[in-house]
């Protein structure tokens, strides 16, 4: 991408100059690592001690945090937002070529768009379709009947299990595993009897899955991922899930069978849903939390326990599991103080 | 699979019909997604209300539940367990033909049966066994000497390392990895020196293994998996563990190093089990708890908190914190009471 | 490996035997396994009562262990560390011929050290420099302009991402990934924005990082992991974290973004740190536990909780979620108690 001035950009992302607008701009960059072609953002309050020293050719910022600063500076009401879209105007997606690399296995029947690229040792299995401008990344795997939306992503070492559906613009990192069979079975009286797994994970558009996530199909019916969803690394999502347009979720997150999430959630590291359950829209769990009922207020829910020294929290986490004899204590000492206070009365 | 008379199923599978047993059943379905071939099961009392309104030719239900649904059923005393097989009659693993495909790597010295197929870019180093009617699926690794039993089935991307064993109808995820090295680390004073890894992964015979999920081989001796064991994803099971018969462990459930667990032990999602524990048979622990001593008697087990609205959550996690100085108080209030009702009947 | 005398053992690793010191040892073995040309440690204060049946050749034992055993002994400071030297002169890493399999692709203008082996199925894009003696395992992918330093060993099916470095003598297990992009994104009102995550992962020397765990590089930045730090499988480091020199990390530890960690830290598994926070040096967080603030001081720091009978934690874990009331039924108490002591004095 060539330089673009501190005008131009104000005019695509609507925001307003404060200094000189002629400015060329050709990178982004932290508020410490900027040059004078870069433009930065205060991406923290805690950083406003950057702003003095900063070389940035323009800071990104808001109307109101512009009085901190003496350069120049482009005035927008999201400078988050703003940023991620100039980052993402000087730094496009690597460019390559359409086609299918020669260590590439294709087989006879898949359908694969003129304008894909099919990456070494990838493989793409008979009656999967291949959108356009699909990238399918090195030693990545499309089973049979698996279908990959236009313009998605798979960046590498992706498994997409038999008949499973990716979107239009979803981006799939390494090692990440859409259609895994779900963990049912039923149990004979002495082992258990596999289930078979016969749906499909069904992804939307712009749906991004991390690094390690696995994805697992429906036993009946399938697990679906809405328009926008947003899965960090190593999430686990289990058969007949769905989860609404929007939702977010951190690291480690694993939602249990046949849960229901609304639209625009966010979930925290670690956070657990058990089986079964409903969660409605705008529900934020907070990371670590475990929801173990259904959730029909949207709202911030948390059940996370913050570590002390380990001393101190011993005898805390020993006390807690006397907990119920202590409240009875308690209502003890109410009873026997009542009476005393009665009896004083009584006087 | 063709058609099969109702009548039919119920000689398979124990069951008994009521109403039509000559109408054709050739597939399984939701109660709600079901059509006049199909059988479903009431795999829930909330879903009593779909029986009013199923489209499906039968409903498997137990004697108890048959009295709700006036349509044609085949009644057994487990439906859950009797729908599985059904679901396997109508729907087996996609056919395949025995051989290796042109892209994938077989080293010389790797014994391969003329039933097994190596998909492609699948890898099979030197000494590796690979057992009768065995499925490799594309870019999967079984490196030297590792052994593969009859009938396996290793769907995409597994790598099992070297000297590892998968015993007899053994089904591996995508992503799972069977024998990386344990995390066995000695400290010199500076730096840690890793403690080679010299055991191996044995896994008994009808093991699945979910996505992503992680085997430690043994540092000295063997981590052992025996015979019908079920892990769900993303599991973390340490060196030299050794997990007892048809026991089964959900998603994220973590093992640490040298623990025994007994037979027929259920383990919930994020389950963990810390380091040389010993587990006996019959044990069940609940979702997200820890497991930090050994457990000689049979039960349920749980440390799970479950959230609530996080204002009120954060009070009543602070004051956990305080809880030992709470406890105290409490006694203190104890004996001047005591001393209160004693000084009163003094008087 | 041929075999070694104990005298030579003793010699190379600052040993004392006491008995016959020309034996000849050829491998390491557990108290229980081992044979008359085996070494082996007391690994467990538990594990004595072996000693008085171990078959093995020598046991390695501290000065005062050595009183509990009658056979011939090395006597050391450290029996693990010797342990862990020891096993490791007697299973050397399997040795292998450099070069590149003819299933392997290396793109034009890629580097590859000519001692380097880049094994099957493996993918090398140009401008990734490859160092002396590397190992690339099978279908490993090392994208554009990585580096992957001297001795290194990608185990197989490890993904290392554009421009990511590996330092010297690193191991990387299999499914782990380096590299993934760091889960930011703004929000526009409607939707998530992608933020462009253009840093770099940079691993030193003597990094391990165990089975699918997974490093996302910097959003504008590296994300850094320092000389000899030991990562166990199933990890997530988040953008732009930093870890200090030998810092180590059991199995589900998740390191949210930016935070800062310093040298010589553990951490048990399943422990979880929140964004952007500092911790010191020598901090050791037991398993499952979370952090929640920054810590400055070195020390042990807690939040698990041990799980119990289910029917008792859960009478306890409900009066938890009223132990705020409960703590204001106390304070309550104690001004009627006062006010009764002060009532009884005035009389």
């Amino acid at each position: 991408m060539a330089a673009v001035t501190l005008e131009e950009l104000a005019r695509r992302f609507r925001g307003q100059v404060r200094g000189d607008g002629t400015r060329e701009i050709d990178g982004v960059a932290t508020l410490a690592g900027a040059g004078p072609r870069d433009i930065a953002f205060l991406s923290n309050p805690n950083f406003h001690r950057y702003l003095a020293t900063t070389r940035a050719g323009a800071v990104i910022l808001t109307e109101d945090d512009v009085r901190h600063f003496s350069g120049t500076a482009l005035i927008v009401d999201e400078p988050h937002l703003c940023f991620a879209r100039i980052a993402a105007l000087f730094n496009p997606e690597p460019a390559w070529n359409p086609g299918i690399h020669v260590s590439a296995t294709v087989a006879d029947g898949a359908q694969v768009s003129a304008t894909a690229w099919i990456g070494p040792q990838a493989v793409v299995e008979a009656g999967a379709v291949i959108g356009d401008n699909v990238f399918i990344g090195p030693g990545s795997f499309v089973d049979r009947g698996a279908r990959i939306g236009a313009e998605s992503r798979l960046v590498a070492h992706v498994t997409v299990c038999r008949e499973c559906i990716v979107g239009r613009r979803c981006i799939i990192h390494p090692g990440a595993v859409i259609g895994s069979d779900g963990f049912g079975y039923a149990h004979d009286g002495a082992s258990w009897v596999k289930v078979p797994q016969l749906g499909r994970v069904v992804l939307g558009d712009d749906v991004d899955v991390g690094a390690n996530t696995t994805i697992d199909r429906g036993a009946l019916g399938d697990t679906v991922v809405a328009d926008g969803v947003k899965l960090d690394n190593l999430i686990q999502i289990a058969h007949n899930v769905q989860i609404g347009e929007h939702t977010a979720m951190a690291a480690f997150v694993g939602v249990a069978g046949s849960v229901v999430i609304g639209k625009r959630c966010t979930f925290g590291g670690r956070a657990g849903i058990a089986g079964h359950l409903e969660i409605t829209d705008d529900v934020h769990v907070t990371g670590t939390s475990l929801v173990s009922g259904s959730i029909t207020k949207p709202g911030v829910y948390s059940s996370a326990i913050s570590s002390e020294e380990a001393g101190t929290w011993r005898k805390n986490a020993a006390r807690l599991r006397q907990l119920d004899a202590l409240v009875r204590r308690v209502k003890e000492l109410e009873q026997k103080v009542q009476r005393l206070i009665e009896g004083e009365k009584l006087d």
